[in-house]
């Protein structure tokens, strides 16, 4: 922690994510001061009331004015509209930091930004299925891995103060290249909550099948309660990489279906072992 | 709680729930005696030195003499071996339950019992996806709902002495109809363990994708650990209501991929809010 704590933040986006930013940086004092910006004014005035931010705007181009880090915890496609929009009006220096859960189309608008700042893709590995500023807390990132991504803007300061930031959310920093990241987190992120939410679909719980589901039913699907216009953005930002993952897992449902059709008693067994040795 | 405690209870099968029983039978008092039968002499060594059971057998022709209660809690193709075999060994006024998690082809094996034994088919909506007797606990039934399904050996002693069991277990009884209650878990149990099984097959979590697997890939994919063995039964004496299931399942996940491929938002995100509102 030989960084100085930053001296205004401007969090962009006050859910889960921004929230929990806002009180850890508070929490741990690594900020100065905290302000946020948020389109929903009720989540502003709440968050100060909350004592959480010094100052709250509608506009992230007024909330950056002055800040010397910038850290955006919008949905993914939100951050992608604002980063040509807050580009012109980032002091030199400033130190710029997304929060999304995809990496490419984000690492390549900030390529875009201004020569004088610095800029790092941002990724942590939690978080809730619930989401909005009241479930933020200020230990989300205790002990959470945060996937760095490089951009053309991640000079050496900026790389500094990303692993500083990180280590002062409590989490652990894991650099990446973020089409390597994408392709990951369709993989093991995206994937999983498509699962969930056909499974959800397809079993339709009602009557007698509600009352019987227990533990495994609720943990398989937990992940269908997530926030669709956030999934949104998330599955098509990353498109190219959570299409095929689908269609392996159809593939691997088809083998599953003819397995179980044949009665074909050893191939289902094999079906099974390979899923438990890969968990 | 007026019935009295059982004499003697045969426990067939001490891995997860067998062992489980003669714990919660001991602890409770609802048994006098517990007696156990398993294949595998080193579980009944263990049952014997943890104090779980005062009698082991490795033939349940043999446990099950002169008990007023014989619990099978083998996997379903266990169970439907056994019934015929012990059948002509049960004592008149014998009380059976089994605890596997398919009941229509148990509960039809159960009618061929012998006329003066009373006999309920059982389900305990609890477990772990760790299987084994070191894994057994007093509590596992706790606040768990246990289904019952009545056969035509299913007289109302045999019906109250199930429903004071299940009590004793801590559990809450759910009569229900065998063939209803299979649809019901294929749909709630079995897809959501066949979902989780694909998605690990599916997602290969290697090197980068390993490090950012976070908590929603470990939920939505814990039940594929479950034992092969013990899910093969299942699938394969459920495989009516569970074929249904996985094609529902594909199904969806076709409406999924054309959604994606198409890149049609709108579509894309009543598909995840249908989810979430099932769910």
């Amino acid at each position: 922690m030989d960084e100085p704590a930053f001296e205004r933040v401007a969090v962009i986006g006050l859910g889960l994510i921004g929230g929990s930013i806002a009180l850890a940086l508070q929490a741990r004092g690594l900020a100065r001061t905290v302000v946020a910006c948020d389109p929903n004014l009720t989540q502003i005035a709440a968050a100060a009331e909350r004592g959480l931010i010094e100052q709250g705007y509608s506009r992230a181009t007024d909330a950056v004015v002055g800040a010397d880090a910038v850290l955006l915890a919008a949905p993914v496609r939100a951050i992608l509209t604002l980063l040509p929009q807050i580009g012109p009006r980032l002091e030199p220096g400033c130190f710029v930091m997304d929060f999304g859960s995809t990496k490419q189309e984000i690492t390549g608008a900030m390529a875009r930004l201004p020569d004088h700042v610095g800029a790092v893709g941002g990724h942590p590995m939690a978080g809730k299925e619930i989401s909005g500023l009241d479930a933020a807390e200020s230990d989300l990132f205790e002990g959470a891995t945060i996937a760095l991504c490089p951009t053309t803007r991640s000079h050496e300061a900026a790389r500094a103060r990303a692993d500083w930031l990180v280590s002062g959310l409590g989490a652990r920093p894991l650099w990446c290249d973020a089409a390597e990241h994408d392709a990951a987190v369709a993989r093991v992120s995206h994937l999983p909550y498509l699962a969930a939410a056909a499974v959800a679909t397809a079993g339709r719980p009602d009557g007698l099948a509600r009352e019987l589901a227990a533990a495994g039913y609720r943990d398989s699907t937990r992940l269908a309660v997530s926030d669709p216009r956030m999934m949104l953005d998330i599955l098509l930002t990353n498109r190219d990489a959570v299409r095929p993952a689908v269609h392996a897992l159809r593939c691997v449902l088809d083998d599953l279906e003819r397995h179980l059709e044949q009665q074909d008693e050893a191939a289902l067994e094999a079906w099974m072992r390979r899923a438990r040795a890969l968990r």
